[in-house]
């Protein structure tokens, strides 16, 4: 058992500062965790603190105070003005309430008063060995348990009608950390649309107590995070940090976008977080020793993910290329080879497999056995899945990205289940490319994703998800673990 | 009236080489056309020509040979095997026929017999005046006049549903000319599930007459198209080209992806092509010269043509940006500056206005007035449309990235309609970021597009799409159009 593990699986909640005012923060945080409580999503018991409570809020049972609650519950939310979160803080360690969250801000974040205020804050739950995450956060969300503290609307309306404005993820294999709530609430909901499965999120805001290294070492440990990924603006103790990364990679892939990575950003993120930025030639030193894999873009960040939480990592930069349109094989190989990958071409022995396909009329007369293997607009699913039994079994191939742009008339939705089974029986990364935005390409990609072959909707965004796998290999090798 | 416009508005059109036999390429092409004249997307008269024909397929009236034609179409569509693709131009040649576009393969692209084929066809055409579109491709798609010879399934069978697997866009100003079919064929479905509407796309395959130096200064002086797109693999004319593209881009802009722009690209795309790809430094100087806005990636492809198609080029590379997640700020800060776009501190009176919309309450006291523009979590529609408005008017100004992150609680779907009002009494270009793939976050980034005003599901691909428009400033700049 983790020692931060009451964050994610409490047995008991206690939403402080809890509101009957719907839009309010402390109404729409305790009306999540109400919802998931009807769901059966989280199972524990559920109270609210009111300071003017004479009856429950939301059917929860609510007291005027924390130290009138029933029980020292294993998780404390605390929404109250920061002014009164200290005092809220020596309430709940004379309770005994250990484990707290604090999303109210103005705290350091502000300056002046503020700062005061957290110190504050740090040396209460220091007395009371409290550990603390935020201030000035959206707090945790797991879908494992229920426990969900972001507290935005859920729903909004738009040309009449009310959709989901921040739809959260189903469980899986990815963790976040950020330190913006904001960001953190659009990759939960970037995580949502895509299908991305979540394992454990956290907004440390702040960071007063418990801040990414902290988290990162947890969730090394954590059974149900595949891939830890980390969104950070500014990161105070670098030896720290790269000496726990250190520790995790060998376990589990550890991504990390670092915002303000130019003298722009750098400064817009210093006036953003009120802490020094570090120039950005520190970073990458610390990254690439540590084994970090870094990207540069949300869409990058979601794409490597997807891939690190599906596919074992590349154990070289040799990628072999298998299409039916030529023209997005060539992309393929440009953004590859461009980002430091290599498109070497095939053995002879593969090509004489290659050629032997031909010859049988499994793969077009007219392919191409070079790299790309380009099996043409006349290719059928066995012309792609034999192909790939080659690739998969060659030794000069370190990963493979399967380009079956679906127009063609051989191909069918057969595909992606055969793929899936060929591509489970190598120790190599298989990607997928396809692209189209019409409802068919959609559930193509969707049909490989659900099998556990990570499909993008470019040539290019699978050649930089490879890319992530290989850094992975690189980063494992240099630690000696792979 | 173009000289190529029977390729695009015919009064009539013949299929050659039409098919009873579903599947097949000159059953599926006369489906696409009976079914765009049963829409009353095509007007024109349509004709079918098989050798054995002995009633009308499809219900389109079926001739045993060209000759036999009641009339001289304005435009033949060939899809018979490449041996006899000469002796049905000689056909054509002697009907009268003037335009056709050759589908077949079977040509250049397979070398040896196929190169003598394509010869013999060059001189047949030359010996009738008949201005031949490929051959080698999949042809015209027009979705002003129901011009279509995309022949490839249009919809697919997967988890038991039939679903559109290559939907058409709708009327609009971007034209797309192709050098790779199978990339044209995913573009066309790309643009149809973005909402991207198209002018004209040609795919020109092995470009035997008509090339894409030709078509370029045809969609000069088209009044439909806006924004003119190639996908090449080769060029072999350089200075035709050049010298085309400088005379185009000062009315219309032209957005050039060269393939093959790795050694490994290009070392696909000869194979694929049979055309030397030729190095990529003299393609990016020719590009350049030319005032082409070179793009590198799909996705970065249709992000930058979409913004030139809605709004108007950059006079400047000072972008400011204005949003209510300080993350999203820095990251766009972040891709702006290593692109080439300037986050330069804003104007002393620029902040004045600012901090005085601060004072009166409409944007919110803890907002920052630098450069991100940075309105938090607490911002309303009218703190980012007064921010906006004082932006739109900011001198120090060229362009401006909006990141309303629908999230917070303050934002409804007015706002959309308000920014577009206040984007549209400026000179200079805004776009729209917003991160969320869930329901309400895709409706919103489409309300923004609808509205003209482009809008982007990451930071950075806003930004990218905002290089494009300063990239397109300078090149008017340069060619003394702006």
């Amino acid at each position: 058992m983790g020692q931060l593990d009451p964050f994610f699986y409490p047995d008991s909640v206690a939403v402080i500062g809890a509101s009957r005012e719907p839009g309010s923060v402390g109404h729409e945080l305790l009306r999540v965790m109400v919802e998931n409580k009807e769901k059966g999503l989280y199972r524990g018991r559920l109270y609210a603190v009111n300071p003017r409570a004479t009856e429950p809020i939301l059917g929860v049972p609510t007291y005027k105070s924390v130290s009138e609650l029933p029980e020292a519950v294993d998780l404390g939310v605390v929404v109250v003005p920061a002014r009164i979160v200290p005092a809220v803080l020596e309430e709940c360690g004379s309770k005994g309430i250990k484990y707290v969250i604090v999303i109210s801000g103005g705290f350091a974040e502000v300056g002046g008063e503020g700062v005061k205020l957290q110190e504050e804050l740090i040396r209460v739950a220091k007395k009371h060995g409290i550990r603390v995450v935020g201030p000035n956060c959206v707090g945790v969300v797991c879908p494992e348990t229920g426990v969900d503290t972001m507290f935005l609307p859920y729903s909004k309306e738009i040309g009449g009608r009310l959709l989901p404005s921040l739809p959260r993820p189903g469980p899986g294999n990815i963790s976040l950390l950020t330190q913006s709530g904001a960001f953190g609430v659009a990759c939960v909901d970037y995580m949502a649309g895509e299908g991305l499965g979540l394992a454990k999120f956290v907004s440390y805001g702040n960071k007063a107590d418990v801040d990414e290294v902290e988290l990162m070492e947890y969730l090394a440990d954590d059974p149900k995070t595949r891939v830890i990924v980390i969104y950070a603006e500014s990161i105070e103790e670098g030896r720290r940090f790269v000496e726990a990364a250190r520790r995790t990679v060998p376990k589990k892939p550890v991504v990390v976008l670092k915002a303000g990575r130019t003298s722009a950003g750098a400064r817009a993120a210093s006036s953003h977080t009120a802490a020094l930025a570090g120039t950005d030639e520190v970073y990458s030193a610390a990254f690439k020793q540590s084994g970090i894999v870094r990207v540069y873009e949300v869409e990058e960040l979601f794409d490597v993910t997807k891939a690190l939480s599906m596919q074992p990592p590349a154990r070289g930069r040799r990628v072999a290329v298998l299409t039916d349109g030529g023209g997005a094989g060539v992309m393929t190989a440009d953004e590859l080879e461009s980002r430091g990958a290599e498109v070497v071409p095939l053995s002879s022995e593969t090509r004489a497999k290659l050629e032997a396909l031909m010859r049988e009329g499994i793969i077009p007369p007219i392919s191409s056995v070079a790299n790309p293997v380009d099996v043409t607009g006349s290719a059928t699913d066995d012309a792609f899945v034999e192909a790939l039994k080659v690739l998969v079994e060659a030794p000069e191939v370190d990963g493979i990205i399967v380009l079956p742009l679906h127009h063609v008339p051989g191909l069918t939705s057969d595909l992606p289940n055969r793929i899936a089974e060929v591509a489970k029986k190598g120790n190599k990364p298989v990607l997928v490319a396809d692209i189209g935005q019409g409802a068919y390409g959609v559930a193509f990609r969707e049909r490989f994703d659900e099998l556990g072959v990570p499909a993008y909707p470019t040539p290019e965004r699978a050649a930089r998800a490879m890319v992530g796998l290989i850094k992975y290999g690189e980063a494992l090798k240099r630690l000696g673990a792979l």
